[in-house]
C-alpha cells in the first residue's frame, strides 16, 4: 500500500504572466518559447517594462503536481519558497488542489522565486526565471517517508540550475529505489539540456532515472541530432520508458519493443503554451500509477495538456477527472 | 489645458480569485454578489477553505482607472498599499497601464489589501475584502495638483468604510471644485449603501458630487424603494448627471430633462462579473472627458463592461481603445 501516486520535485515558483507583442522579445533579447534564467537586477528590469499581469502559482512539477491531483491522483510535492506573499500563495495553491507540501519554507532573503511569462499573440509562453529561495533546496528537504511511499517519484531537469537541489533528487532516487518504486524526470527545456547534457545522459544511463519526459527539442537537443526517429530509438534504449512529445502532432511513447503513437486532442484556440509538458506528464503519470496502459497513459497527457493551453495559467481550472469522465478515458 | 482626463480614488486590492460551487457561499455565510468586510481571521480562515486561484490587481477605483487608460485617456490614481509584494504588483499592473499612481505605500503593517473572489458557476463574484493598508488613507495623500488638473475626479462609496478616506474626498471635492472641476462617485454596493445612505445622500444634496453611478440595486437601497422608475428620476433631481447600470438591461443615463436608454453588448458567456461596474465607469467617464455625447458614453461603458465579463479578472485584458475603434465608437 503506498501513500501517493506521484511524488514532484521542482523549483516553486509564482507565474507573472501578461501578453506582449513579438517584438517585445527580441527587443529585450528573451529567447523566444524557452526559460531564461534572470538575475534579481534583470528580474526588475523586465518587470518594468512588463504590461499589466496576472499572478498564479506555477514551477513546472508543482503544476504536474496539481495536474495529478485534479485527475484524482494523490501527490506530493517537494520545493523550496520563502516565508513572503507569494510564498504563501504558492503553498496555498498547492495545498487547495489536495497536495501534500509539507517543504520548510526559507525564512528571510531571497524572496519566493518568480517567472515572468511573456505571452506571445501565437500563444507561446517565453519565460523569464529569478530562482530566489529555489537556491535553498537541499538533501535536507527530502521526506523520506514521501518518498519511500510515493509508486513514482518525478522531478524536473530544471533542478539542476539551483546548486543543491541533484543532491536532493539523488537522495530521492536511492530512497525510491530501495523501496521498489520508479523514478521519472522531464528535461524541461532544450537549454536546459545544453547545459547539463552529460549529467541528464548519465542519470538515465546509470539507470537514476526510469521514465524521461521531453519534447521534441529537447530530444534532439538532448543527442545534439536533427533526426527525430534516430533519437527517439537512443532515448528508448537508454531508459525503462521515454514518453515524447511533438505539439500538435501528439506524442510517442516508447518501453522496450513497445511503442504507442498518442494524437493530441482538438485545440479551439491556443490561449498560453504554459504548463503543456507540464500537465502531459501529470496525465501520463496519473494513468501509469492506475496501471493503465500506454496508450491510455498517453491519452490522459494529450488532453491535460491541450486543457491546459485553452487557459491562461499552468494549473487546471476545471477538474481533469472531470474532463477525463466526459471523454471516455477514465 | 488638463494634465489627466480622470483621476480615481479607492481602496487599493489585490484581488484573489477561485471558482466555487453555490453551496460554498451559503455553508460559508458570504452574502451573493456583495462586498463582504472581512477581518484578518475570517480571511484567513476563507482563504484556507478556498480552491487554488489567480491573482490580479484589483480595487473597484484601480479598475475604473485601467480602464481609462485602457480606452486612451489619460487617469491617474491615489490608493495605499503597503510595500510588500503584492503591494509591488499593484503598483505595477496600474502603473503598466499608464496610470499615474504616486500614493505613498505604507511601511509595515498592516499588509497591502486583498479581496478573496469566489466566483460562482453562473459568473457572479461574492468578494471578501480584508482592507489592510487602506485604512490609513488619507487626506495627506492627496496629491493636490493631481485633483487640479484632473477634468474628472472619481471615488467609490467604498472609501466610507476604513476611517480616514472620506476626509481625503472632502478634500478633493473642494479642489476639484475651486477649479472648476467635476466630481463623480460609485455606490458601489448595496450592502455598502446601507452602511452609508445618510451620508451618500448629503455627497449629493451638498454638490459634493455631479456625477452619480450605480446599479439597480444600489439605487433601490439608496431610497429604500422598489420602484426603479420612481428611484431614477428621484437621484436625476439630487445630481447632474445620474448613471445606473442594469445588468443585461443595460443602463439608464439622465442628465437634467435628458435621459437615454443604453443597451448591453451582446455577451456569449459570462466568466466573470468582477469589474463590470468599474468598466462600465472606465468607459464612461472616458468618453465624457472627451466632450461625447451621453448616449456615446454610454456605450463606451456598455462596450467595457461586456468585455470585463467574459475574461477573469477586473482589468482588461485587450486594448479597449482597439475594441471601440473596431465597434466604430471612437
Amino acid at each position: 500500500m503506498t501513500k501517493f501516486d506521484v511524488l514532484t520535485v521542482g523549483n516553486a515558483i509564482v507565474d507573472i504572466i501578461a501578453n506582449c507583442e513579438e517584438n517585445f522579445l527580441t527587443d529585450n533579447a528573451i529567447n523566444k518559447g524557452a526559460m531564461n534564467l534572470v538575475d534579481a537586477e534583470r528580474a526588475e528590469m523586465l518587470y518594468s517594462r512588463m504590461g499589466p499581469a496576472l499572478e498564479a502559482s506555477g514551477g513546472s512539477a508543482g503544476n504536474t503536481a496539481a495536474g495529478v491531483a485534479s485527475f484524482g491522483g494523490k501527490a506530493a510535492y517537494f520545493g523550496k519558497v520563502s516565508a513572503d506573499q507569494l510564498g504563501d500563495i504558492f503553498a496555498h495553491d498547492i495545498r487547495a488542489q489536495g497536495v501534500h507540501f509539507e517543504t520548510k519554507p526559507l525564512e528571510g532573503f531571497p524572496p519566493t522565486a518568480r517567472s515572468m511569462i511573456f505571452v506571445t499573440p501565437d500563444g507561446e509562453r517565453s519565460m523569464n526565471t529569478y530562482l530566489g529561495a529555489c537556491v535553498e533546496l537541499g538533501p535536507e528537504d527530502v521526506e523520506d517517508e514521501v518518498v519511500a511511499q510515493s509508486k513514482v517519484t518525478y522531478f524536473e531537469g530544471y533542478l539542476w540550475d539551483p546548486p543543491r537541489a541533484k543532491d536532493a533528487i539523488r537522495e530521492c532516487a536511492r530512497i525510491a529505489h530501495e523501496n521498489g518504486r520508479e523514478v521519472a524526470m522531464t528535461l524541461s527545456d532544450s537549454f536546459c539540456v545544453d547545459r547539463y547534457r552529460g549529467e541528464f545522459l548519465e542519470l538515465m544511463r546509470s539507470g537514476t532515472v526510469d521514465i524521461v519526459f521531453a519534447n521534441r527539442a529537447e530530444l534532439l537537443a538532448l543527442y545534439q541530432m536533427d533526426d527525430f526517429e534516430a533519437a527517439l530509438e537512443k532515448i528508448a534504449s537508454e531508459c525503462k520508458i521515454a514518453a515524447v512529445t511533438n505539439s500538435e502532432h501528439g506524442s510517442v511513447v516508447i518501453r522496450g519493443s513497445e511503442r504507442v503513437n498518442i494524437s493530441a486532442i482538438p485545440v479551439h484556440r491556443v490561449v498560453d503554451t504554459t504548463g503543456a509538458g507540464d500537465l502531459y506528464a501529470s496525465g501520463f503519470l496519473y494513468g501509469y500509477t492506475q496501471g493503465l496502459s500506454l496508450q491510455a497513459c498517453g491519452d490522459l497527457g494529450s488532453l491535460a495538456a491541450g486543457t491546459i493551453i485553452q487557459q491562461i495559467g499552468p494549473r487546471p481550472m476545471e477538474s481533469l477527472a472531470n474532463l477525463a469522465r466526459k471523454s471516455g478515458l477514465i
